[in-house]
C-alpha cells in the first residue's frame, strides 16, 4: 500500500511485526492512536516498555513475575506439596483462571521434541527435580498437551522422578463438558471408553 | 482472567483498548514482545511515540502528512486540475493503491450526518470552496461511500460548487468486478440497469 506518510508506514511495519496483524489491521490500529490524546500514546509505549524491562522470572517454578519469586510460590496459603507442571505460563493463566488448583506450578518452557531440537536439557526439567528432592512434593501433576511431544516429556520426566516416592498424575482426557459424542474425533471417543472411570469420579465435590 | 503480573496485566490492558483486540489476542501480543529482544520493544514504542507526536494534517487537502504540505499536495508531476473529495485518509491510501488517479485529494474527515450532530461546519467543505476558486480547479470527483449521508453530503457539496462552472463527478456505481450477478444486491443491481453505460465506457483506456 502507498502511504501519505513515512510515520505512518513506519508505525504500520511495527504493528505488522506482531502476530495475526496484517497490514490492514495494523493500519486501523494506527489511525486509531493517532486519534488518541498524545499522553495515552505515551502510556501505551511506557507501558510496553517497561513489560519487557522489568519482567523477570521466577526463580522458583520459571513463571512470569515482577519480582524474583512469583506472585503464586511466595503465597503461603497455597499447597507446597503439589507441582502442577505446565508447558507455559498461558496454561497457568489458564488453570488459575478456573480457580479449582491451590497447589504450586512449574514451567518447563516446551516440551521434548527432537524435530525441533528441543531436548530435556532446553526445559526446565533439572530444576524440577532438584526442586521436587528439596521441598518434598508429594504429588507431580502433569498438565502437558496430549499430543506425541507432550506424551514423550510426560513419560521422561515421570522416569527422573522414579523411586522418589511421589504420586504422578496427568489432567483427565476424554470428552469435553457440553461436548457432543458425535462431533468428538474418534481418537478421543475410542480412548474415553478404553480408559471409562467410575460414576462416582465424575461427580463434582 | 488471573494475571500472575501486574506488569503483564497492564500491558494486556494497553492492548485490549485498541480496536479488535479482545483479552486472548491482548495476551498473546503481550507475550510476543516478551520474547523480543529489549531494543525492539522500545522501537516499536518510540515508532508509536513519535507517530503521535510528529504527524501533521496536510494544510492544503487535510491528508496525513509529515510535514505541513503532504507528498501529493507538493509533487509537481500530479494533475492540480482534478480534486478527488474522500471521506478519510483511509480512502487515499485505497485509490493511490490502485494507481491510476493522478490528480490531488482533499479530505472532508466524515460525511453529514446529523443523526450524529455532524454538519457541514464538522468537516472540511469551506476550505474545499476556497481551494476550487483559489485553484482554479476544472473537475471534483466525490469518491464518497454511496449510502443516505454519503449522497447527502455528495448533494451539499455540489450545491456549494453551483455556479463555479466546474465539472462535478462520482465515482462510478454499479456491480463489482469479478462479482457475480445473482449474488449482488437488489439494489445495487436494479440501479446498475437504469444507470447503465455505453458499452465503449468499460473497455479500459
Amino acid at each position: 500500500m502507498n502511504y501519505p506518510s513515512k510515520l505512518i508506514e513506519n508505525a504500520v511495519a511495527e504493528f505488522k511485526k506482531l502476530p495475526g496483524i496484517g497490514e490492514k489491521t495494523a493500519l486501523r490500529l494506527v489511525l486509531h492512536l493517532l486519534k488518541q490524546d498524545e499522553h495515552k500514546v505515551e502510556n501505551f509505549s511506557e507501558t510496553m516498555v517497561k513489560l519487557r524491562k522489568e519482567i523477570k522470572e521466577c526463580k522458583t517454578c520459571f513463571n512470569l513475575s515482577d519480582d524474583e519469586q512469583c506472585a503464586i510460590c511466595t503465597n503461603q496459603l497455597r499447597e507446597k506439596q503439589t507441582i502442577c507442571v505446565v508447558e507455559n505460563i498461558r496454561d497457568i493463566i489458564a488453570i488459575e483462571s478456573t480457580g479449582s488448583f491451590r497447589g504450586m506450578y512449574h514451567v518447563l518452557g516446551g516440551v521434548i521434541s527432537p524435530i525441533n531440537g528441543i531436548g530435556p536439557e532446553e526445559l526446565n526439567v533439572s530444576a524440577l527435580i532438584e526442586r521436587v528432592k528439596q521441598e518434598g512434593t508429594q504429588e507431580v501433576i502433569m498438565a502437558i498437551s496430549p499430543t506425541i511431544e507432550g506424551d514423550t516429556t510426560i513419560f521422561y520426566i515421570s522416569k527422573m522422578l522414579n523411586g522418589l516416592n511421589i504420586n504422578i498424575s496427568t489432567i483427565a482426557r476424554g470428552v469435553s463438558f457440553g461436548g457432543e459424542l458425535e462431533y468428538t474425533d474418534e481418537l478421543t471417543l475410542a480412548r474415553s471408553i478404553s480408559a471409562r472411570m467410575p460414576y462416582q469420579n465424575i461427580l463434582i465435590k
